[in-house]
């Protein structure tokens, strides 16, 4: 069974971390096929790894198992979790990284300040609680390689999530996932992530902007509507990336340098006035 | 079919581009074998991309196939295409990012300012314009994922190239890929990549130096004759690397560093004088 | 055969000689199952190599090949060696790199300033001299590519150790692998690796202090005692890692950062008075 395994975690690549979890799931499942998703999520950062994650997860073949470890929780009484969709497996820590994940599947959109949702039927959640299956010991602070990594490594072998511990109910969602209304008229997002081009990622999609004729505002400055590429236009630009979110770019240069601009400002959708 | 893909391109690896790449090649051809080039070329860069591709994709097995996305006109009406060589197959914009590969089967070497070459019969090369293989719809600004990836993988499962669009007569290449004479006793050449050792990478082959007794110009400085090894002579040291092209170093230090230099500068090649 | 051959240089990630290595070992074995464990090892720094290579080899199924890179000697007279565990198989410059592999095998721990050491019965190693197996021409500067990768491609598809070279009785270690006892109340440590959360990770192992009661010296700078997790205590915490060792890390930060600490450096253990 050629199973794959993608990993995303914020161990960056100047550590082994990375190589122990791969090393660990290859002897449990020497086929196994391993992919990387990103390994370079901000130190800690639980809203970026989510976000980055919802780019990539789709595209993989079905019942590709997804390895999550952004787990600044390790070692605290934070769950582990498996979430099982219709189409991937899931393994992370319970702290809200799956959240784009979840989201789809929910009739109404999360709350501004929910940190837990029900899960709707399609989805089956597992608490991992059966040290069965880790490596022994389990060292307090590499969950990733002691616990997650054998777990997904046995998944990839056929088991059952359920093997792995007591089924779930709610599980844990990030607050802010999505742009809300400030007033009738105005929109605002958050930007999730920079690209390595400086283009600033924001969780605010094309369908959400409420009209035709709007401005933009990120750092004090104005973007007028929106380009269809990064060639289109002239300095700082903005269009609907690759995922669907609105990006803020500058042509031939680095938004991101240009505006001093994080992860986590506020990007501003105003209507303009008829 | 154990089809090797290997990927080079601008996306760094801070996002899941890359991944989102390697999600829609496998669920194509779940067999396929993905192997890192390099994810770190500058973005936009497409003479140090054709460069760095240069010095890696000749060691892989016959009929691997390679994937390059560097490509600063996506979306607009840039083409893209596909290469067949006798050994390997390449999939990219035609933009002079494959000068390097299609160089050797040419009789005569590429003018300085020359922008297009007709294909000798070696090469075969065809447009990228049926939409049936692409994923849909697709991106303005990520062909990489919904053009060149598919069709890569589609080719790895054992498409022809001319299932997915017309012939083509000539291709783009790169103005100023190869070192000329300033002088009778004066050669320049450019500086085409920094490694991560800091060593500054020319475009100069060994065999290019016009004579035995010489000294190199790089930012003001000047080095006498070439070492044989990192190890050998003193401070900044010249010496032909591994990829067959001339290398200004500096012995336990960063040339870079030290010079101060940049892609794209030049380095001067000048006989003694008897 | 679905040989595991794992990677660990210096060579960084923006450069196409990790690939060329790859290109180089498919073309001999395509079922190699290649994994890298890190390529950001700071240029030429042996002892992190060895100590990065230490906190992931033995997490690899048996009989995986590590292939080791880091190589400041390249086209010197130093050695070139295979080395056989009773589990895994090496190949590396002879210069210390595999200290940590070969130092739970010794009756008595490596002496500080010792440079050689004579081989346990369980390990094996070969000086590998026969250019049989070799890329030809040999570059002068990129050893890996032309010998390590074809050595270890064939060692893969079942070559033995000694068809590349005579036996050796020795091998060369690094001095100062182990922390010593400065005085009856003191131990003396080095950081030798600095991780991606700017956590400072020792040579000390958690066995190695010698009581319950002890302050930690690093940077003008006092720890008193370990925390458990990151999550645990104030500021400057000191706690064992995931590979045994003492670390010097900052809760909701980056103990490097704060300290201007780098690798080398001393840390020191004294026992409190009682």
């Amino acid at each position: 069974m050629n199973a794959i395994i993608t990993l995303t975690t914020d161990f960056g690549l100047a550590d082994a971390y990375v190589a122990a979890m791969k090393g660990v799931i290859l002897s449990i499942n020497p086929e196994a096929k391993l992919v990387d998703i990103c390994h370079n999520i901000q130190p800690q950062n639980i809203p970026q790894a989510a976000f980055v994650l919802s780019t990539a997860y789709h595209f993989f073949p079905q019942r590709t198992i997804h390895l999550v470890v952004v787990d600044p929780g390790v070692g605290t009484r934070r769950r582990a979790i498996i979430l099982r969709t219709p189409q991937f497996v899931f393994v992370a820590p319970d702290n809200g990284v799956l959240s784009y994940v979840i989201e789809p599947f929910l009739d109404k959109p999360l709350r501004l300040k929910q940190k837990r949702v029900t899960l709707p039927n399609e989805l089956e959640a597992v608490s991992i609680t059966n040290p069965e299956f880790w490596r022994s010991p389990v060292s307090a602070t590499f969950h990733g390689r002691d616990i997650f990594a054998p777990v997904a490594a046995r998944l990839s072998l056929g088991y059952a999530p359920k093997e792995f511990g007591e089924v779930l109910t709610s599980v844990a969602t990030l607050p802010r996932l999505r742009p809300y209304k400030e007033a009738a008229d105005t929109l605002v997002g958050h930007i999730m992530h920079i690209d390595n081009f400086g283009n600033l990622i924001t969780n605010i999609k094309g369908e959400d902007i409420p009209g035709k004729s709007f401005t933009i505002e990120v750092s004090d400055n104005f973007i007028s509507g929106l380009s269809r590429t990064y060639e289109e236009g002239e300095g700082l630009i903005a269009l609907i990336g690759s995922s669907g979110y609105l990006e803020i770019a500058m042509k031939k240069g680095s938004a991101s340098s240009f505006l001093g601009a994080g992860i986590g400002q506020e990007v501003k959708i105003k209507l303009d006035k008829c």
